[in-house]
């Protein structure tokens, strides 16, 4: 019986010219992060268990993909009813690159601007629009204690979307101290208040008579309170140096004339948050385009010193969901050349040879001729040939 | 306790630069496909384990990374002892090529030229410069059934190196066909050859005693002769028509102005070759820079046509160790402005933001200074900073 041919639950395969534009959007972005300095890294898809564990990275953690032993270990483990897996897919690039930092300090400037992009893993239930594995795009400042890291990685994150033609965008900011002392004024002091965070993130999904029902334990009057202050509060609620931050980002961010303001509601659902926390939205559409926030400290896990980092991910499926197709296609010419025969494919690609290396600048793509030439030509049209030469005439001296 | 900073065990960070000459690299490489009408596509790193295991993919296939299945399904599992697994991350781009042209067929124009750069994993004992994860980056023609598809594969390889300044190479050509002809005449009719080519593929690895050992059940003699022919024997051994497409492939290359050549000793590892086998050599390397060959049918496992498949992978690091970073560096003046305090660093950074709107092409990286400075500016001085400014001058009108 044939295996089936879809890809695995939850995920996608990317087809022409998506896969371009892709690459298109991806290397837009990236150039504007270059030519603000921020340097490219990498890191493995898989990390240790321990990396990923514990990292308040919320409730991520609970979706890891996780990577069996192998061999020996797996028996050994099975026997005993061990652990079956030491390493799973990072579910982000923030955690990984906490590690990446605490590994090569003695390698690395300081402070380092850094960008990153790649796919990440999480086995959400699939939905849709949701998938189990999707690209993001980080960029992080490691070392810059001051809310001037914040500025740059909001401006640079705008000035990026700009670059592919998603204008109109908003950063939207709120600080994790400040929603700590608001929601321990209201609920009572937490050891730790990231679960309610979590519920908090909630609330516009769910709605604040659900989020209310996750926190009733705290009383009705205290969550009351917290729900309508995120409805109208104000950074004053808060530490007054908090509120100073918050101010003096606000009005740098404006002065370089990006659209940047407070929003009481914005909790975001992960836990290593210490301090700023940023979106970006779009009046138009109903989820954030991307989204981070400072989480200092978070390199000591590691046995490195606790540095300060601050970092902005840009969510990049979402974003090309916007792009223009049109306005960020192919500048060059595309030629597609169909031949009739093994001799006249041989023919033609000497020739297309010849012409790239006589310095022409288009695409020469030579294919056979299909039966269904109608088809052929269609398919070839939707992926930007505007000329289809028949083999003969390409070859022909002109 | 600090968790320990390292990567996963057999893989790696990509630290700055070699990260930002990876995506400059991989971008000249997919830009000479594109101009081939190479279309980019994506797939999912994981794909069914029915999809990765009995594909053809040889020893491949026993290196798998399985990941876990969730929550109630593997608590079923493991109270049955069932399999615990239903998915792996890929091994090589050719299984998901196959798997997903046969989920795409109406969606695809035909033939298809496609190109997919992307990680692999494979589990194998790590050692020195060998990783278990690693990117390819393949071409693959699909439903062209004459070797115009092989010179086509070859040339844009080549032309594909030369871009990235790895010149000097040569592709080296053989046919599975012939090779069993061969392997058949020598050591008498096989069933599946497959295990036969899987230990000739390590003759320059290990050596001829060492592959005879592994093959003594044939009796001496065969092996011998077999060992002797892939010194020196050539096409005439095995079928007519199958020495005959070896020819007009070599030649149509040589028009071309490629460097190609037959070698009986190139076999390859993997099983799910059907037709002529290719790698790329240099003289002065001791493995080879790309690898790939025909695979006519593949498709067929995933209920889709018998189609012609042909491909050819670049193993990316192997290349990129070969790339001289000088001159593929950035092009772009490269200027650090360092300052000595949030003040001055949001006034910077608004100044940047000018001069990049006033449409300057430099990198403008704004960051604190360091205590170290002489340690911070050797670092930015090997990032490619030429320039290093105050923050007080950079602000200060010209």
């Amino acid at each position: 019986m044939a295996q089936r041919a879809q890809p695995v639950r939850g995920m996608r395969d990317i087809i022409p010219p998506q896969g371009e534009l892709r690459r298109r959007v991806a290397n837009a972005i990236l150039d504007v992060y270059a030519g603000y300095g921020f340097e490219t890294i990498e890191t493995p898809a898989l990390e240790d268990l321990q990396v990923l564990l514990g990292s308040g990275g919320g409730e991520n953690e609970k979706l890891i993909f996780k990577v069996l032993k192998r061999g020996e270990r797996l028996e050994e483990e099975l026997s005993r009813g061990g652990e079956l897996s030491d390493a799973g897919l990072r579910f982000d690039l923030t955690v990984p690159l906490a590690r990446f930092v605490a590994n090569h300090l003695n390698e690395l400037p300081m402070p380092f601007k850094v960008a990153h992009i790649a796919p990440v893993w999480r086995g959400e239930r699939p939905a849709r629009g949701r998938f189990r594995e999707f690209v993001q795009c980080d960029i992080d400042i490691v070392g810059e204690p001051s809310m001037a890291a914040e500025v740059e990685l909001c401006g640079a994150t705008l000035d990026a979307l700009e670059r592919i033609g998603v204008t109109g965008a908003t950063v939207k900011l709120n600080d994790r101290r400040l929603l700590r002392a608001v929601v321990e004024h209201y609920l009572g002091p937490l050891e730790d208040p990231a679960p309610v965070f979590i519920e908090l993130d909630k609330l516009e999904r769910d709605g604040p008579q659900r989020v209310a029902r996750q926190l009733r334990d705290f009383g009705p009057a205290g969550v009351a309170g917290l729900l309508e202050w995120m409805g109208e509060g104000d950074p004053s609620s808060g530490p007054a140096e908090v509120a100073a931050e918050l101010k003096k980002t606000l009005s740098a961010l404006s002065e370089q004339g990006y659209s940047a303001a407070f929003d009481p509601a914005l909790v975001r659902g992960i836990g290593y948050y210490t301090g700023q926390i940023f979106e970006i939205r779009r009046p138009d559409i109903p989820y954030s385009l991307a989204g981070g926030g400072r989480y200092d400290g978070m390199t000591a896990r590691f046995g490195a010193p606790s540095l300060p980092m601050c970092g902005f991910s840009i969510g990049f499926e979402r974003v090309c969901d916007l792009v223009d197709p049109e306005a960020f296609g192919p500048g060059q010419r595309r030629v597609a050349v169909t031949c009739a025969s093994e001799d006249e494919l041989l023919r033609c690609l000497a020739a297309a040879r010849a012409k790239r290396a006589a310095g022409q600048d288009a695409v020469f793509s030579v294919l056979r001729r299909a039966r269904n030439m109608r088809k052929q030509q269609e398919d070839l049209q939707r992926l930007g040939y505007s000329e289809i030469l028949d083999g003969k005439d390409f070859v022909r001296p002109q």
